[in-house]
Parts: C-alpha cells; sequence; structure tokens
C-alpha cells in the first residue's frame, strides 16, 4: 500500500497516514498538494492525505479547491493531535537563536509563544522542511518548529515542547481515493453546492438537512474564483450517501443548487 | 486623518486606504494586523484598513479572528482591484532570474504563472516588504509580486504586467473604527455568531434573515479554538442595524444562539 502526503518526510501529515494506515504502509512525500491529488489520479499511489482543517487555524483552502476539481472520492477522514516542539541544530546554543522557520500555519499555532521569547518568524513551506533545511545548511542561529517525530529522523535536538498557544490542537485530514467506503452506520459524507444569489438561498438549501434531522458538522464557503464574491458551499453531515434520509435530502438538493459534487461517504473518525 | 494597514508603503491595503479616505489621508504602516488593531484601540490613528477577503484566495482567517475579540466596529468597506507586476532590481537581466519573493497569497494568485516561467517561489510577510528587500539588499537574481505603484515608489523596474492567474481580482477591506455608521437606505451589516451544536441550529438561525427577505451576502466560519471543531459563524447581510426588520431579525437570532456580536452597519461599496 502506497499512500502520498504533502511534505518531507517528518511531516505531521506522514504522522496522519501512519495513524489511519499503519506502520506497513509506504508514504510517498510530495512537493505540493497538486501532486499528491495528481499522483492518486495517475495511479502512481493507492490513496492520498491531505489536510482539510486545523482546529486553531481553520480550512486549509488549497484542499478545498482541489477538491473541487478533483474527480477523486472521498473514502476516510483522520483527526491528528498536534505539538509542536523548537527545535535546533545539536551544535545550536539555545540562547543564540534569532529566527524561528516552519509553515505558516504552524508560526501562527505558536504566534504568542514567538513574542513571548523575542523571535523573529520565518514562513517555510514545511515544517519537516524547515528541520532538514537547519541540518543540511548547519544553521546555528536559527530554530524550526516541528514535530519530535522530525527531530528523531534528522538528528535535531528538542529546545523546548509543546509550545502551542491552544492546549488542543487537532488537524483533520481526508483520505482521498478512486472511490468512497461502504455505509458502517456511523458515517460521514462530504459534498460541494453553489447555490442562485437569491436572498433565502442558503437556508432553503439547509432546510433539505434540518427536515431530515441530518446533522451538519461543517459549512465553509469558497470563492467560485471566475465570479467574484459568488461561493462554493463544502458541507460535511453525518450519515451515508445510500442511507435512504439522505439521498432525499441530496435529490431536494439538486434542484434548489447551481451545482452539486458529491465527495463521497466514509466512516466518522473519533477525535484522539 | 490618520489611518492604519499593514504592510510596508507600497501595500495594496495603503491603495485601499488611498481609494476610501482619498489622497491627502496620513497613511499609518504597520508591520502586523493585530498591530492595527491596536493602533486604532489606542488612539494612535483615526481608523483602521484591513483585508477580509479575495475573490480568488478567500478569506483573510487572521482578520476574522482579530474582529471577535477585539471592541472596534466595522464603518465601512472597500473593494480593490488588484493587478500583479513581476518586479527587479533596474540592474538586474531578467533572464537570469531565479526566485519570486511576495506574500503567500499573491504567490497563490500568480501559481500557473510562477509554474510556466519556471520560477521558485519564496513566502515572505508582504508583497511591497518583497520588493524593497530587492532594492535595499541588491538582489539581482531574484524578483518579487507587487503593485506598479510599489515599483515606483522602490525604485524597481516593472518586467511583466497582470501576470495573476485570474483576470477578476478583488479584494475586500473593512475601515475599523470607533463606532459604525449612520443608514444611507444602501447598507451592510457584519455580526458574528455561534450556536448550539445541535440538528438544523444553522438552518434555524438564517431562518430569522429569510423569513424577512434579508439577503446574505457571506457567511465564513471560524474555528472557536478552545472546543475543537466548533464554530464562530461570520455573515455580512444586506440592510442597516437600525432598520425595523433587522433590528427583528437580530433579535430573534440572539434568542436561538449562544453567542451574538454586531460589528456594526455601513454603506455598501460598489464593485470597481
Amino acid at each position: 500500500m502506497r499512500v502520498a502526503f504533502q511534505g518531507e518526510k517528518g511531516a505531521y501529515s506522514e504522522e496522519a497516514v501512519i495513524q489511519f494506515f499503519g506502520e506497513e504502509v509506504e508514504t510517498v512525500p510530495c512537493r505540493d498538494l497538486p501532486t499528491v491529488f495528481s499522483s492518486v489520479e495517475s495511479g502512481r499511489v493507492d490513496y492520498g492525505v491531505v489536510p482539510v482543517e486545523n482546529s486553531i487555524e481553520g480550512s486549509v483552502n488549497e484542499t478545498y479547491d482541489l477538491l473541487l476539481t478533483t474527480g477523486l472520492k472521498v473514502s476516510g477522514e483522520i483527526y491528528l493531535e498536534i505539538h509542536h516542539s523548537l527545535l535546533a541544530h545539536p551544535e545550536a546554543d539555545p540562547r543564540k537563536i534569532r529566527r524561528v522557520y516552519s509553515h505558516p500555519q504552524a508560526l501562527a499555532q505558536c504566534r504568542v509563544y514567538l513574542l513571548s521569547r523575542g523571535y523573529e518568524a520565518v514562513p517555510s513551506y514545511d515544517t519537516a522542511g524547515a528541520a532538514k533545511m537547519i541540518m543540511e545548511e548547519r544553521v546555528l542561529d536559527a530554530a524550526a518548529i516541528a514535530s519530535e517525530r522530525t527531530a528523531k529522523l534528522y538528528g535535531l535536538k528538542v529546545i523546548e515542547r509543546n509550545i502551542e498557544d491552544y492546549g488542543r490542537n487537532y488537524t483533520r485530514f481526508l483520505v482521498i481515493g478512486d472511490k468512497d467506503a461502504e455505509p458502517t452506520g456511523n458515517d460521514k459524507t462530504s459534498i460541494i453546492f453553489s447555490l442562485p444569489h437569491t436572498p433565502g438561498s442558503l437556508y432553503h438549501a439547509l432546510e433539505e438537512f434540518a427536515s431530515r434531522m441530518i446533522n451538519l458538522t461543517k459549512i465553509e464557503s469558497r470563492p467560485t474564483k471566475h465570479r467574484p464574491f459568488e461561493y462554493y458551499f463544502f458541507v460535511d453531515f453525518e450519515g451515508h450517501r445510500l442511507e435512504e434520509r439522505v439521498r432525499e435530502a441530496l435529490e431536494g438538493l439538486l434542484g434548489k443548487s447551481t451545482f452539486l459534487k458529491v465527495l463521497g461517504s466514509y466512516p466518522k473518525a473519533a477525535m484522539p
């Protein structure tokens, strides 16, 4: 089993892959999120695992935009608990650290910590990539924010643990592949739709779910890009698309929307 | 009149300030968005202008989070049309450019262009700041993505114009200050609310607007941060908070929400 993820070996996304598929899985690092999608589409890997949402920073916009245009289906979700550590070169003197490299989301999640220490935050494309760069270029006056697993993998030392500003920090990932999952009785479904720009259109769309007591777990709006300030709605709800009440709700929504795409149904994950 | 914005002189946000307040305004650059908010709160400036949404990239999460915690009111909105240019040092040979520096949103908006030219995208905190750095450090093998106005201000040359991937690229800004605006008959109102986590709660909240034919122009969800995967809803709608039907809708919403904050009412801006 080969599963693609975004980032270098040691990235949080790779941890999510291992949490879902087990230690035996072959993880395939990809430079960016479009490459994760295209690797699954071309059959070079069996699945991809992509971040959609963090409990502090919110949605990962690029993933939502790629889900819109891909032909892939969602077959699973993963909640990964995130703990950030400050990592440095083993020869670095912690008192001489001035700059901290990491992915902008990780920097944002440690904003208060970085301010309190007077470190300058420097954005990079990847948490694990920042750690790897510090080792490869033997940087001694800067640190990286990444996981303890990353530190072990590349040989950095951990200066401080759990430096995130908020205690409960989770990222939710989706598993993407050729098809979605069979009903288990405890499922979720992800859809995308757009609506005519008339008063009450969103209200009337949500009626299809509310009247059938279908619980929405997430609603996200994304710009359509081609028509300024019109939106696609990304909605997750409880239930499988093969359940009677869900089929009825989707049929009703189809009649009210200008676009509807079902990304798939999959077993609901537990938060760790 | 002193108005704070995020970024260096020459930033798109400064253009928005000038578009709204006129050429005579004194613009006050701020390192980051929290500093814009705190400058207005402390009375060091009269207003702040902050980006909330781009027609390609979507919402500016940090602004939404700051609107939640601030005591400031929204008194206006601005639509700025964005055109990106590739800028280089006047002595640079365009054929030798390898890297392109800019704010991650600007890099994302020119993704296809950068790929087609084989440039490496390097994130920085600010479009104008990237241009300024290229001049100050006399960088000859890299370029910046910023506006033509930035090029004039710092003396860079324009290598290529309108390099954005999508033709119609607008950013929407809000004007923040001590109080909101008087009714004009063509207004918008911005609010934030949260809901009990029960099936249909969002549907029933939106009923207050739909039943009164109040048109929602935007709905955005942001994580509450302290309770994973619970959300604040940021909603913009047409109408002023002093209009009868809007007062009734807000009163109804107050009874259904666990939190409600009215950011203010302000004249609706035209798109350029």
